[in-house]
């Protein structure tokens, strides 16, 4: 397989890719599980330099990319608040700063920021520098957010035990939440994989992702009834992603005050333990969190619930991606 | 001794626990002091990852548990402003946020937040959740800080040789301030201490606690004179915490701006050079830090003040309280 | 040679020191481009634990110190924000927090301050203290910033391959940037070298460093015309340090404002792809960065445009930098 040398979008898993990824997480599932084998995998990425470079703050993908490099052995530099940092501030451009940080040659870069591409023009400023730095993308705006693609597609393996034919009910702000573009791009690949998109009509499913399914002829329905929830087999729950829309900023600030008074969730896209009750026996619930509200607490009793377990494959999954991408055999 | 799996309250520190941790830090202390053997403490938690998640900042408790933790060979990751955390921001529940820092399985979770009883809430859902983590109270608003409770009283045994037959002032705001409430209740479990509560009188030491040593029938004394300290063989001074008052808003902000303005400090309740020597030959002052003018500079000289001792001892007590909990054993 | 302990001021960089810094950074270089000794490095400060304690922010200053750091081993505690700390804001002294910080005893405190001066005074209370610390000032207000001067004059010596008879052209806000005084400082020790100071008359080079040079007989010319670029072989340009400016603050606010919104450059001293056209063929342009317009970006593809490698310098000097002060041979 071709050595991967940054990871920017959920585009580039490739099946070759999938294939050997799942046969990698299976291993590292093991070796991070047996105590006698645990200890060695702090040699896989020893002394390792990982820089997190975060323009916007998020506590759990970086949290578990911080504990997936610790449990390799690797040294981690956390700057999570670039949004302010002292040269950003003072007027920098984001090709200086990028390029500065990839002179001091860290093995690894892990970038957010809030604008949709900057990962991919991280990679073209490693690439023009001949420097041996990979980038990750751990979220690009309105982008992608590939390691988390990964990990909702990893969890749907290891729950179902496949994931073709499948019936994906996909809820939330569809319009604008980057995790279901990159999941429901990811799944149309698989064969019998339909998808039934659950939103109010202004947050539908994003046009252009749903031409693409037209085009490869991937069947899904849109509709704004939570309760298509009971024809599914995983249902991938997400919340609005208010703080991604860019609607008028007075508009938005009252909305959020009102949500804050309120604490106003959307009633009509609440699943409820009734709700999880409905579904199907074998169904699974999964959301890539934070939740606000749009699940319910008593749901997380629900034998169908997964997404603590889908929050804790972030580890895994990222220890998988780190050493993919340094090159270090996990498989014997 | 039965194993301790959280650290939460002063209260859990029983005689058996303090006997044996006596013997711990002064096993650590020699360990710490003697070049050939303090590269052996890098090896008492090689590699064990530790998460500083702290809702409210904190110099001095972040980085003296960062220091006793790398001094121990650990991995640290630090959340310093978890209050603005990306996940809390968007409204997450604490419930989420802990279990799903639980779920990436740190082998410790240091946790500051300003609502009292968070740490016990954190421990539960450890508990709940079945993994091998454990939870430090590193201060919970106006509930406790066992660990500087453990290190004040670690403090008076190593300055005054013991902890019996002492008779103890207490200074400040004695109605909110956390660590004085720990230290007395910790203090009054010992026979022939008795204490003198030095306060304005709407500051004066909370009535349950008061009740508590009725009950014990621990003596005390109640005063708003600070000439009271000569009577003294240890003077435990704080300031007066201003942040932890739920007073009116603006009533708080014009006090908070006239104290900025002015750089008021109370001066019936400070400590000056003078004071300092009209105490008994052999007592000692102690202040938890930050000091903000309670206590004058020309202090530091007298042969009384061990407020930067008992500062540095953060580091040891820390030490030998992430072995315990981690199963550690500090003597052969 | 005497044992540094401190690293306060470039003033303190004897003709002995650099010397032996020269033959040291040209060891490290070959150290660390050499695969098979780079992992060596790792045991130069194995272990040993450093603090940066930054009031101020700064994205460079703080990572490349860090992966120095790291590249050498050591453990990083980060407190890069220490200007809203817990403490600082609670109304600490600088005096409390730093003695304090001291008594924990990191090997290393790498200090950023707003205020000129602080770094010496932390190193005065580290001598009181008896303690085995090491401060590094990287940067002190308007005062210096020691190691970029080192990292200035290295990246001169190494690109023209000797720091005698040159002329240097500083241009930027010479009354207030303290990387341009340090700079001057250190050059001016050496024969032959003179220099073109480019600036608004209102921001010209700071009269005691004039006095300084003309002391020393050193020739330097005053010059607002930035088309003297030309007769330099070292060209080091520096932005307009708007945030250094002790003028009053509505003045400053409004002229924030018009900078932000035109993202307005003084075009007459911009370096265009032309002007660096203009210069002498085997002349080179240095930066200390961020830069936020008064070079080009065309001016990057240029042959004499080095600043992208002084940055990178900074990896290298600080290693030195940081085994020199802790005692590590880096010659054998």
């Amino acid at each position: 397989m071709k050595r991967i040398l940054h990871i920017l979008s959920a585009k580039e898993f490739t099946e070759e890719f999938r294939e050997s990824f799942l046969a990698d997480v299976e291993e590292m599932e093991k070796l991070r599980g047996d105590p006698s084998k645990r200890k060695g995998l702090l040699g896989f990425l020893k002394d390792v330099i990982i820089v997190l470079f975060f323009y916007e703050e998020s506590t759990r993908t970086r949290i578990s990319f911080e504990i997936a490099a610790h449990n390799l052995g690797a040294r981690v530099i956390s700057a999570v608040n670039a949004g302010i940092f002292s040269s950003v501030k003072k007027g920098e451009t984001f090709y200086d700063t990028i390029r500065t940080l990839i002179g001091y040659i860290p093995r690894f870069i892990i970038l957010r920021h809030k604008v949709k591409g900057s990962a991919a023009q991280a990679a073209r400023i490693v690439d023009e520098s001949g420097r041996n730095v990979s980038i990750i993308n751990a979220g690009d705006g309105t982008g992608e957010h590939p390691t988390q693609a990964l990990l909702d597609w990893w969890t749907i393996y290891k729950e179902k035990g496949r994931v073709e034919d499948l019936v994906v009910a996909v809820g939330g702000d569809l319009l604008h939440g980057r995790t279901t573009h990159s999941l429901v791009y990811l799944l149309s690949k698989y064969k019998g994989v339909s998808f039934i998109f659950i939103a109010p009509d202004n947050l539908q499913m994003k046009k252009d992702l749903c031409d693409y399914l037209d085009v490869k002829g991937v069947e899904y329905e849109k509709t704004s009834d939570k309760r298509k929830i009971k024809e599914a087999d995983v249902v991938y729950w997400t919340r609005t992603q208010k703080e991604r829309m860019n609607t008028n900023k007075i508009y938005t600030w009252v909305r959020d005050l009102i949500y804050r008074l309120f604490c106003y969730v959307d009633t009509r896209y609440v699943i409820t333990a009734e709700d999880a009750d409905s579904m199907k026996e074998d169904a699974i619930i999964m959301h890539p969190f934070p939740r606000v509200g749009e699940i319910t607490r008593a749901v997380d009793k629900n034998k169908r619930a997964r997404y603590f377990q889908q929050s804790e494959n972030g580890v895994l999954v990222r220890m998988v991606i780190l050493c993919n991408l340094y090159g270090v055999k996990i498989r014997k």
